[in-house]
C-alpha cells in the first residue's frame, strides 16, 4: 500500500477494512465459544472503535481508569469494568459516584483495603458499583493467588459492595512459546478462585479472562467473558508471538527516510526514520527483533530508537529506500502508540477516508 | 515532601523551586563557559518554562519539529533552532514557510538530498531559514563524518539556503562512563567538520554542540552554543550517571501503592504502584537499574513496568508501604513523561501552586 498523498508523517494510520474484519473476527469466534465478549479499549481509546466492537455484540466494555471509563460512557456505552485495583482518593470516589449513576459499572480489587476503602467511601452509592477480585494467574503483577480470594470478597461485602467474580490477566502469555501455558494456568485459576468463592457463599455470576495471546484458548467451562484488546489492531508483538499475521494489522505508522547512516563495510545498510519512541512507544520485550517492524519490508530491523528517529537496519538484499522514501511501521505495542497521538488517519483502499479523535488518550486517572 | 492532598494520581509534579534552580544554574554555568544556550524544549514542551530559559539568558531554543516550533513561536519565542535533518513534504513546507515569517528559524540538514528538496520546496522562502548541517560525533545516528559536511552544505547554499554552521548531538554520552569520552568525541568532530565547512568557503558562524551529560565538558573553543534539554529537571537516567543528584531532580511523578504483591520466601518484598508506561514512558537502558527510581526509597527498585502498574521491589530493611499509601517516582526519561499528559501540577514547599498545560505535547510532525 502506498501511503496516501495527504497524510503526513510520522503520523498513526488505522485501516478501516483490517479493523472492522478484526473485529467481526474475533466476536463470531468468541459467540462461537458461547463467551461474552468484553474488549479492552485500553488500546485504541477511540469511542468510534468502541461502538463498532459493541454494534458486533459486545457485552460492554473493559478500561484500565475511571478517566477512560469517563469517555465511553459519555460516548453511549452502558456496561463497563474497570479492571484495575483501585484505590479510591476522594477524588476517584466523586468521579466513580457520578459514573455509576450513568453507566452500570463494576471494578477490580485485590486487597481487603482497598475494598474496604472502596465500599466506605462510595458510601450509599456502594450498592451501584459491581467488584470482582482479581487473581494472580501466574502473570506475578496485581492479585491475589486464587486460594486467597475469600477474605478480599468478604471485605467488599462487608463495606457494601456486590461481589459478582472474579478476574485474571495472563499477561505472562506475552513471551513465545508461552500461550498455551498461560492460557492453562489462567483457567486452571479462575476455577479454583471461582470454587472458592462460591464455597464462601458467593454467587459468582462472571468469571473473566482473556488476552489477545490467549483468548481462543478460554474454555466456557470455566470463563464467562474474555478481554481482549491488541486484537482490534494487531501489533509487531501479537506479529512475532504468532497471534496475527501482517495482513491482520490494522494500525501502522507512516513514516519518512530522513537520513542514509554511512554503512560498516561489513556491517547491514543503515538509515534513519522520522518515527521514533514519541510515536511508536518504546516498549522492547527481550524477546522481540527490534522496537517495531516495517510492514513490507519483513526483514528489516528497527536496531535504536530515540524520541524522533529509528534507526532501521536493512537486509542485505533489495535497494536500500532512499532519503525521502515513505514506509510503513508496525509498533512493538500499539497501546502506548496510540497513546501518543491526539487523532489517526482512518484510511480504506489506500485512501484517507476519515479522522477520528483518540478521546481517552492520557487519561491515566 | 508530603504530596499535596489535591493531587490525585498517577500525576506529573513540577517543583517550581527546584526547577527554577537548575534553569539559573545552567545558564550561569554555560554563560561562565562564554558560550551561548539554547536549551531542547523538547524535554519540557511548555511554554511556561520556555519563558523561564529566555529570562534567565538563553539566546534562544532548540527543538525537534515543526509542530513544537510552532507552539513556542507563538508563545512569543523568536529565535528557533529545528535540530533534525527535515525531509519537508508539501505540508511541512508550507507550516515552515509561515513559522519563518513569524520567528528567525534554522533547521538541521544531513544530506544533499535533503538539503536541495528544502531550499527547493521553500522556493523564495529558503533566504529566511538557515541551515545547519548534522555531524555524527559518535552516536552513529543521523549525521555525516566531520569530513563529508561540505558536499551537503553546498547542496544548501546552491538550494538558496544559508549555510550558517554545524551541529552534533553526543547521544552516547547516554551511559555510564561515557560523558568525558563523548564530549571529547563532540569537540573533535565541531572543529573538524567546522574547518571542513571554512575550507570550502562557508562563513561558520554556529557551532552546536551539547547534550545534558557533556554540556559541562563543552569549551568555548570549539563551540559557539549548547542545547541540553534534560538538565531543568533531572531524571532517574541523569541521576545514574551521576550528572544531577537527588535534590536536583524537579519532577516526579505522584503514585499510589494499590496492590501488595505475596512476596516469595526468599525475595524481596513486592507491590504495585499505579504509575505505569503510560504515565512513566518505558525507556530502560540495559544499565539502568530499572524503569525508574522512587524518590524517597534510593534501594527500592522498580522491576517491571506495565501500562498501568509499576512493580516496586522493596529492599529489606524499613516498613513496606502499605496499600492506599502515596510515593513519588523519577521517571528513567523525563522527555518520555511529559509527553504523555495534557498539564503538570506545579508545587513550591510542598504546595500546589499552578497548573502548566503541555502545549507541545504530541507534536510529532
Amino acid at each position: 500500500m502506498t501511503i496516501p498523498k495527504d497524510i503526513d508523517t510520522p503520523e498513526i494510520m488505522v485501516d478501516l477494512d483490517i479493523l472492522q474484519r478484526n473485529i467481526d473476527r474475533m466476536a463470531s469466534a468468541v459467540r462461537a465459544k458461547g463467551l461474552n465478549l468484553r474488549p479492552h479499549a485500553k488500546t485504541h481509546k477511540i469511542p468510534e472503535i468502541a461502538a463498532r466492537q459493541m454494534a458486533a455484540g459486545a457485552s460492554g466494555l473493559t478500561v484500565a481508569t475511571i478517566g477512560e471509563a469517563e469517555v465511553f460512557a459519555a460516548a453511549g456505552v452502558e456496561d463497563i469494568f474497570i479492571a484495575y485495583p483501585l484505590w479510591l482518593s476522594p477524588q476517584k470516589a466523586d468521579r466513580l459516584l457520578r459514573l455509576s449513576r450513568t453507566a452500570r459499572i463494576a471494578v477490580g480489587v485485590d486487597s481487603a483495603e482497598g475494598a474496604t476503602v472502596l465500599g466506605v467511601t462510595l458510601g450509599n452509592g456502594a450498592g451501584n458499583v459491581a467488584v470482582l477480585v482479581e487473581v494472580d494467574s501466574g502473570h506475578h503483577r496485581s492479585g491475589v493467588r486464587p486460594e486467597a480470594v475469600a477474605p478480599v470478597a468478604e471485605a467488599a461485602a462487608r463495606a457494601g459492595l456486590k461481589v459478582t467474580g472474579v478476574f485474571t490477566f495472563p499477561g505472562h502469555s506475552y513471551a513465545p512459546g508461552m500461550p498455551a501455558e498461560a492460557a492453562r494456568q489462567e483457567q486452571q485459576a479462575l476455577d479454583q478462585a471461582s470454587e472458592v468463592l462460591t464455597a464462601a457463599g458467593f454467587h459468582v455470576t462472571c468469571r473473566s479472562g482473556g488476552s489477545t495471546p490467549t483468548v481462543m484458548l478460554t474454555e466456557n467451562s470455566v470463563a464467562t467473558e474474555v478481554r481482549p484488546g491488541v486484537h482490534v489492531f494487531g501489533d509487531a508483538q501479537q506479529l512475532e508471538l504468532d497471534r496475527c499475521a501482517a495482513e491482520d494489522i490494522a494500525l501502522t505508522v507512516a513514516a519518512t527516510v530522513v537520513s542514509h547512516h554511512e554503512t560498516a563495510a561489513d556491517g547491514p545498510a543503515r538509515f534513519i526514520i522520522d518515527a521514533g519512541s514519541k510515536i511508536l512507544g518504546s516498549d522492547r520485550p527481550a524477546w522481540a527483533s527490534g522496537f517495531g517492524r516495517l510492514m513490507d519490508h519483513p526483514d528489516a530491523r528497527i536496531a535504536a530508537l530515540s524520541e524522533h528517529h529509528a534507526t532501521v537496519e536493512w537486509p542485505g538484499q533489495g535497494a536500500v529506500p532512499a532519503v525521502g522514501d515513505r514506509l510503513r511501521v508496525i509498533p512493538n505495542h500499539v497501546c502506548l502508540a496510540m497513546n501518543l497521538v491526539d487523532d489517526v488517519a482512518v484510511t480504506s483502499q489506500g485512501e484517507l477516508v476519515d479522522r477520528w479523535t483518540v478521546a481517552a488518550r492520557g487519561k491515566n486517572r
